[in-house]
């Protein structure tokens, strides 16, 4: 027997709320604690509203803060993965494949389509949407480190050439941020927030 | 001297930062402590783009949503302001409105004109999408308290005349959120997470 439309979308509702338990590897500027995910999202959905000048390409503005908003959903069954961690980084796409189904499965079969098919567009980085949301990604854990004095990169003892490598997709979504993201690096380096090599 | 507009920007975005650590009376679905207004603003404006199709009038999704994401963040300097606190509510609005011109006045003027309207079309509660988001914001604490057994309810010792006459608005967003919110609250008397009177 199937439920009602409006149980469907309460139901994922409820669910994501999950989300709240997902801890990622940034520190929160302001608290001494870890950042979740659904602050993430809250946070850089928003970045997404002030930034948009700056994508390489035209972009729909709503597209990108749809894809945001739903972007890290997967890892309420998933987790978060570290984005050093090269071995979690490996599987990583099919653990949150199988997160995606059942959870965007929750919603009317439309939406479920329609939310799968932001998070795939997120994932295959090929729209121009997607690169800049990708950039914003990527920038917002730069602020979060350099704002706590390098916090999550000491811990991890990460070097610059590392966070290059690692974050030098965000050109592809904006020319600008990553020329400012750059900036923040090497004012990282130069504080002793993160290691020269 | 004036600072490059970016700075401006990338300043708002670490500021708002500070919307972690603004507590709602609202628990946590699945975790035992309260909300934040980070993890609100990320989970209400995901809602808009789920219930939608339930506004009262045809509503500019992407402004509802742009909204919802921005609509808690004069509570960094003005705090959470419990919806059945009386005597709050009342001087509410003035402490909010001087926190949305620091806050807001932290972009480029442009954009601190944008977001400050955007705010208080929010709160004047007049346009299809401040209403729809709205009623989405009260729907919110609603599914809140019903799936955790009425822990804010019953913390205040609030009753179901408080919660009718306090959520009647989401009427004025969708009628249909109101009918699913009515039959919520009545199962939430029934079950005895809510004092009938």
């Amino acid at each position: 027997m199937s439920i009602p439309r409006i149980e469907e979308q309460i139901n994922f509702i409820i669910e994501i709320d999950k989300l709240t338990s997902v801890f990622r590897q940034s520190y929160l500027i302001n608290e001494d604690r870890s950042e979740n995910s659904a602050e993430h999202s809250w946070h850089v959905a928003t970045m997404a509203l002030i930034l948009s000048e700056y994508a390489e390409e035209e972009v729909d503005q709503f597209r990108v803060i749809k894809i945001l908003l739903v972007h890290d959903i997967v890892e309420i069954d998933a987790g978060d993965t570290f984005c050093y961690d090269e071995i979690g980084v490996q599987n990583q796409m099919e653990r949150e494949k199988r997160a995606g189904d059942r959870i965007f499965g929750l919603l009317p079969e439309d939406q479920a389509r329609e939310i799968f098919e932001l998070w795939q567009e997120y994932e295959a980085h090929e729209s121009p949407e997607s690169k800049f949301a990708g950039a914003l990604d990527r920038l917002m854990p730069l602020l979060h480190n350099y704002h706590t004095n390098g916090k999550s990169w000491r811990k991890h003892g990460i070097n610059r050439d590392q966070v290059i490598t690692r974050n030098a997709s965000i050109r592809e979504g904006s020319e600008a941020l990553w020329a400012y993201a750059l900036s923040i690096i090497d004012k990282a380096v130069a504080k002793g927030y993160l290691a020269a090599s």
